[in-house]
């Protein structure tokens, strides 16, 4: 049945870090980090087309826009493509002055100088230099001991001070990435880090940044918080260090490593909006920004617009975003089940009520609002849901607040329709459904043609006026306690349909000059069976009158 | 710049569980759970078009396919298409006897009953029964206090009781949710499970399944391992309990939570096949089972035809797969960059060394030939590859393996057509370029007619033949030391273009009694520049003279 009799012979688990006294699980994120895109290179690097100027240059604004303050804007040694784009960005002076690009480059002397040369005349900017440290790479790719890998390092990092003294009006910053990290021993990443320390010489005012690569995510999430920690633990003159987190995605658990990796101790968060990136993805920086919104921390970056940032990242990625996405995808503020429909409906209720602005909405830990989007998409209705949804629907966009055991009687009328056509149910249907169910549109078996309402000296009510039946006028009357009272005497009388009634509500439907008032009958027909009716009119008192001719019109048909 | 000046205002952190003993964070994942799939389900009743009968049946197979043995086969008091599709496959015969069919009802008598109804005849069947416990439910949307609300649950569990005895032929079993869980207080949870527990009287044969849901995700996934941890501390008769974990991907951690729940005590896993479900989705099975196989554990179940499992699940969802979903996208076995090109390659000839089965494979985690998909379909090469990319297309599409230092000549040739065009180069545009830069195909300015070798008496190799320039046949003699220097002398004295020969290579490019050879050398031109030259024939030796006039053509048109 599976497809190995024994995975065990051919993968190995991965080893755990030994960290009794780990600190991550008992602490909660309570600020944002710094953050760092790297659409335009890890991202970039991973499309099945890169993109060309054009789209960099799209996506770079858009990054400015939603706040980012540190973006890796290529590997300027890789082609003309970038090396041109970034060029053409400082001497564009395309860089607001609050905003420090970074580039990648190999720990190699032409690719490092070719680096510094793209960057030419930028006021601040970061150089990232990187080689792989694990033991897979070390012997599988480079074939080299682990002195020779750190030499790499140290070597990348002298051609880098260096560099800074050609290009010396720009204020230059370095990051480090022991590549592969996640699958590298902790102790000998700090090694390879410490002696990169050693030569470029940082300070607590000028601190490097070590970032950390979950390269291939190879373990559990607790993993690499465990090895950020220790990292973070044994790393000399931790204050001159800025901590970052990069993590992919092969597990599906990219999000939550980074979430783990802050709480353990990291500073930086460098990942693409949306999770773009090689094979399964980067971590997607939207995602984390808003985890932590909905925790109250202020993430520092803008999404209020996600739609409009959403459409123009899958434009320049020519990759789609998945309905599901976290905060962003086209069905999470959907809710088809019943029950889910029925506690948000409630949920929406309990807020009017509500004396602060605390969002507390069963089923929506995000309020839609905040990112632009609509607490009409919200709900749906198909043949998995209750009443809830249809209710919510016919109150958004008729206007209409059923009673509740009204929504029981018509909730039948749904189901049987969404077990029939086998999709969901749009707003439309369940309007058309319900002016069916209710007799609303015409012809209609009695459909009120005039009335007028009078008083009898005896104090009951006279109601006079003409209905006609199946398209045929005739004058009418009938006395009773109250209007309602004689609309039924009128119908008992003059067409032999009784109707006993047992419940009435009604209800202004819009606000202003203009509004009008949805009335509700439930009665008892000549069969003994419930009947419902329902009237709309601009007139409070033609409305009810309406709603008994709609409940005849149901009892007739029966 | 946010979207909220504060959103401390709006949004309240989650509170921590204090658990500073909490076991999780030193354990690993040894054994494979109980699964249990909630398509039919969960997953159903988030799809914008609800399963009819076709697609559910078809749903149901690949589930058997796949080796589920829990089944959630729908929700039978929510209307006709779930009823008869749940009694159509019992009386139908249609689930094996290893097979466990699962039904989900609310807590209420009537649905309950025909809940029952709808599993009569079954030999064995789980009935799933819920109530949302969590204060925020409580208090909007059922206004209800803690023991009004685990009366909601003991009352179900007796009619569940008192159901089996009217249905005595079937073996039941029973699972019980307290909803909300990952928002409740867990000693609520414990109390509530506690006295269904009295009720329903499970044994450590017959134990009770208690699952865990986070309906929605509102905490980092460490919270939801800390809450599993303490209630599998707290609930009495631990033996007799089976923990079931049912996560939901709001923040995007679904699967990790649903991992670390597993560290801290599930015995069972609740999903769907690639994480459909209400809004951002079910835990992801599938990622799940296939995590676990990486570490080499076996989960149970068959993900060795994945392809073929995504288009019936998207089939039957109406909802695609991302391309970088793990282990399935479209992307996930895909590598644009240069470096991962090269150590992906590099990895794949250390593997061809190696003595034992072990995968580990630079930027791949899992054998993509374990889930049926390709190693050829492993990369593309796009303006940000480097050389490890065309070198391996064109080993893998015609044989030819380039000496390491032509590689770097030909990347350029192959970097310039990639700025050039814009977008991935595919492996015909890499041969295309390569024909074109190695004179390769016809017309060519030198040509090979035909030719003989022999051996002069002095020992040295004469040359003579019909080579074509332009078109026009010429005999051309020369001679050497050995055959190369025969053809390069010819070529100088006949020509004018003298070539020196730094390097040469040769290799067979297939098995067999069709073998071809691939020859390449390199020289220093006329003008001083190193120029390549590549041979391809049946014969090795026309392989090579071949490759001198390739290079002869190179340095020719220079």
């Amino acid at each position: 049945m599976t497809m190995l009799k024994n995975p065990g012979v051919k993968y190995r688990p991965f080893p755990p870090i030994n960290l009794p006294d780990r600190q991550w699980p008992s602490r909660v994120i309570t600020q944002a980090p710094r953050w760092l895109s790297t659409d335009l290179r890890d991202g970039n690097q991973a499309l099945i087309d890169p993109m060309g100027a054009e789209k960099k240059s799209r996506f770079f604004d858009l990054l400015l826009k939603v706040g980012v303050k540190e973006i890796e804007v290529g590997f300027p040694a890789s082609g003309a493509t970038d090396f041109d784009f970034i060029s053409g960005l400082v001497k564009g002076g395309r860089i607001p002055s609050d905003v420090t690009p970074q580039v990648l480059t190999q720990s190699r002397r032409d690719l490092i100088e070719t680096t510094f040369a793209s960057l030419e005349g930028a006021e601040k900017a970061i150089v990232h230099v990187y080689n792989a440290v694990s033991p897979a790479w070390r012997r599988i790719v480079f074939g080299m001991s682990r002195a020779e890998i750190k030499q790499i390092a140290i070597e990348g990092a002298k051609i880098m001070r260096d560099q800074t003294a050609k290009y010396h009006g720009t204020d230059w910053h370095f990051e480090y990435s022991p590549e592969t990290f996640s699958t590298a021993e902790v102790d000998f990443s700090v090694e390879v880090c410490a002696a990169v320390m050693e030569v470029l010489q940082p300070t607590t005012a000028k601190p490097i940044i070590f970032n950390l690569p979950a390269t291939v995510e190879c373990a559990t999430p607790n993993v690499y918080a465990d090895q950020v920690e220790l990292f973070s633990r044994s790393i000399p003159d931790r204050d001159k260090v800025v901590i970052s987190l990069h993590t992919h995605n092969d597990r599906g658990t990219g999000i939550a490593a980074c979430e783990l990796g802050l709480m353990a101790g990291g500073d930086r968060v460098e990942g693409c909006l949306f999770g773009n990136g090689e094979r399964t993805g980067n971590c997607d920086i939207v995602t984390v920004a808003l985890n932590m919104y909905t925790q109250g921390v202020d993430p520092g970056l803008d999404f209020s617009d996600i739609d409009a940032i959403a459409k123009t990242v899958e434009y320049c990625n020519q990759l789609p975003i998945h309905p599901r996405h976290p905060y962003v995808g086209e069905l999470v503020y959907t809710s088809f089940s019943g029950s889910h429909q029925d506690a948000i409906k409630k949920g929406f209720a309990a807020r009017e009520q509500q004396n602060d602005e605390t969002w507390e909405m069963p089923y929506l830990p995000i309020d839609p609002a905040d990112l632009g989007r609509d607490y009409e998409a919200v709900i749906r209705v198909n043949s998995q849901s209750g009443k809830g949804g249809f209710a919510w629907v016919l109150e958004q966009d008729q206007g209409l607040k059923l009673p509740k055991k009204m929504q029981a009687h018509f909730s039948t009328h749904v189901q049987e329709l969404a077990d029939e056509v086998g999709r969901e149910l749009f707003a439309e249907d369940i309007w058309t459904v319900f002016q069916k169910t209710y007799h609303l549109s015409t012809p209609q078996h009695f459909q009120l043609v005039d009335y007028e309402e009078s008083k009898a000296a005896d104090g009951t009510r006279i109601f006079a006026g003409k209905i006609a039946v199946d398209d045929k006028e005739q004058s009418v009357s009938g006395r009773g306690n109250g209007l309602i009272s004689s609309v039924v005497a009128t119908i008992a009388e003059t067409f032999g349909v009784s109707l006993e009634v047992k419940d009435y509500a009604e209800h202004a439907m819009t606000a202003g000059s203009d509004a009008r008032a949805a009335a509700y009958v439930e009665c008892i027909g000549p069969d003994g069976k419930t009947v419902w009716g329902v009237g709309i009119d601009e007139d409070v008192a033609t409305a009810s009158v309406r709603a008994v001719l709609s409940a005849a019109n149901g009892a007739a048909r029966t």
